[in-house]
């Protein structure tokens, strides 16, 4: 029910908008962010839609429904990329969303609901530090805090105002007339693609936990300090790292997707001749179910606790950065899309989100799921990104059925 | 048979030319090192010494002996610091030599021999990343390359003339007139002190090899890629930490000092959520015999094969930065180091260096040995770095027998 080519052609075209040798960056707040969404309010506005930015900085494009009072059936992703990569993650979900509206036109199908098509602002961690802002703003639950973080000249307040958004009502924005959410996203791993599906249903989209780590030990010198008289801040931390992973894997296998990864860490003063006496390495956990990450903070607890014994170094209470919980894809959702895809003949399976995405924050407002379609060897978030635009096609046919059957039920 | 009083107020007198904020720093090349010189050729001049500095930038004082030909007896240290810290490292050592040559002076010995009391330029690794530079330039072992490094806005080279040296005629200097050097150093490790010994008599200075190693694995989304997925560099490189320190461990209960460490160690992307992809880490090992260097180096090609192997990482060969074999003692020596503590009553042992040192410079050309006094639970290269006078007194009685002993034979 949709048209393959169409697709593929607006995929091609954002990614000509790019930073010339930086494939395929285009981030939010900057001059070639507002080239994309030129663009892409030109398409939707080819689609019959009517376009504007809403308070937090979203383009959204709208079409009434026949029905007043049914609410709105709101379809879309992100337009951003992070630095240096992602020509598929976000656009692949916006262009998706896109097709779906223009599948309507050309059917001449009219929706009881109302449905609008987003493009979040600034899913990425962006220039201040920050992500998913479109989505938390149009839900109003950005922190105030955050509105007054600095990015060179400017604040976010300011520059979600340069990208046409309302600063002085973010904070009140709420969206009551959602009466649901759909997200097509790459997957970002590589489970689909090994299992030759077409779709994942996300059942949850996991929690995400960053646990910072700071390890101490003591600076002696490499040449003349007898290796039994050491407390060796590196050495201790290479035995955490090796067990987290360890932990991690075997909590991996239970029920639920579970992963934990150490992916920064730093060592003091990091000079050749010095034992190390200090490392900081950050755990980023993400869990489907909640209770798992409970026991893993808390084995997280006791094995500090062990190595620092083991090791004779001190390592202080691990410090919970960030802890968000799973959220749950809509089950009324879930079987809607598994509908939907039996309805196209796509191969699909449940299985949990292990990024974020803009689909949690909506959850906390209105019912919402989404789809992943495959991406190549898992790859993302690097230029060599890829998902087939056919897979894309066949995401965007599941999100047509699926929304023609919320606007039925 | 030496001034303990005199060696403390010179050593004071040297810690209070520091920059203030960063106690005990006094880097070769700076005013400060400068001022530091002058401080220590006015009491070279006040203990009757004939001062110069030599063309590698060496402040020599010198007393000529009865005999003409029979050789220079040469002793000294230096009195540069590492940022922050040393108040005796090299310091120490200097005015210990100082006062061997005040205490001939008070009691009108004459000695056979010419002495030249030095203070070596730039021991420590300097603003120019190379160490060792008056031990190395004293005696023609300077690499020509050197003199065109770059600090600021001056090379090596406008650095050593600033100091009074002679780069123009640097590569040629030779001292076929030495008849023997003696440092006395402060220990920069813990056994003296655990071991309630006043005198550790150097049988070696340990060889050092830096060997480099890169680790490399995927990046891979941290949220989304299957703990059973992923080829994690950090995981790969911790298991490599933990077990060069187990092996160095082992080979450390062997005869002769030996030492491993990995004091530089970093991680690429080194972001939250993503699996890091790169390690570069570097080993800088020590062995008093050379034959156990061997070993540990064919050990860890053997260890990065199997760890690249259950690791699914790739792992280049290991890349020997530096490899400096070991320098031991001249024999002679040793034997009138060992006369000379039994003369003062001083406590000994015999001991490696597991650090580097001018005395395995000048061992290149002459017969050469080296003491260490105790230090404050080995601590060095930061400001808590302690030795006692009254140990400096002792080694510098050691030094002052030794002297006498060596022009008697
Ligand atoms: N989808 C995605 O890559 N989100 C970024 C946040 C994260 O999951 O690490
Ligand atoms: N003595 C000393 O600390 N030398 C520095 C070179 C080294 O041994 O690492």
């Amino acid at each position: 029910p949709v048209n393959a080519d169409r697709i593929a052609e607006d995929i091609e075209a954002l990614a000509g908008i790019t930073e010339p040798d930086h494939p395929w960056t285009r981030r939010a707040f900057s001059p070639l962010f507002l080239k994309g969404r030129t663009y892409i309010e030109a398409r939707m506005k080819a689609a019959g839609l009517t376009t504007r930015i809403d308070a937090a900085g979203n383009l959204i494009g709208r079409r009434a429904g026949a029905k007043s009072g049914l609410g709105t059936i709101l379809v879309g992703s992100h337009s951003d990329t992070v630095p240096d990569g992602g020509r598929f993650d976000g656009i692949a979900g916006t262009i998706a969303a896109l097709e779906v509206a223009r599948s309507l036109k050309d059917r001449d199908i009219e929706l009881d609901h109302d449905l609008e098509i987003v493009d979040f602002l600034a899913e990425e961690v962006s220039i201040f530090g920050v992500s998913c802002i479109g989505s938390r703003g149009m839900t109003g639950q950005i922190p105030e805090a955050w509105l007054s973080r600095v990015s060179g000249d400017r604040t976010l307040s300011q520059g979600i105002a340069e990208v046409g958004g309302d600063p002085s009502v973010l904070l009140a924005q709420k969206r009551p007339d959602l009466a649901g959410f759909l997200e097509l996203h790459i997957e970002q791993g590589p489970v689909l693609e090994a299992e030759n599906k077409d779709i994942g249903i996300v059942t949850a989209i996991a929690g995400i936990t960053r646990i910072e780590i700071t390890v101490e030990g003591r600076a002696d010198h490499a040449g003349t300090t007898p290796m039994d008289r050491r407390a060796d801040a590196l050495v201790a931390a290479s035995q955490l790292v090796l067990d987290i992973r360890s932990r991690a894997a075997e909590q991996a296998k239970t029920p639920g997707h579970f992963a934990a990864t150490v992916g920064e860490f730093r060592i003091e003063p990091n000079a050749a001749n010095v034992v190390p006496s200090k490392v900081v390495l950050l755990i980023d956990g993400r869990a489907e179910i909640r209770s798992d990450m409970e026991e893993f903070l808390a084995w997280i607890d006791a094995a500090v606790q062990r190595i620092a014994e083991a090791y004779g170094v001190t390592i202080k209470s691990p410090v919970r950065v960030s802890d968000n919980f799973p959220t749950p894809g809509a089950p009324v959702l879930l079987e809607t899309l598994e509908r939907a895809c039996d309805t196209v003949g796509a191969k699909h399976r449940r299985m949990a989100s292990g990024a974020g995405h803009d689909t949690a924050w909506i959850a906390k407002v209105a019912p919402a799921a989404m789809i992943f379609v495959p991406c190549k060897e898992g790859r993302s978030h690097c230029a060599e990104e890829w998902a087939e635009n056919d897979d894309i096609a066949m995401g965007a046919a599941v999100l047509f059925e699926a929304v023609r059957d919320m606007d039925r039920n």
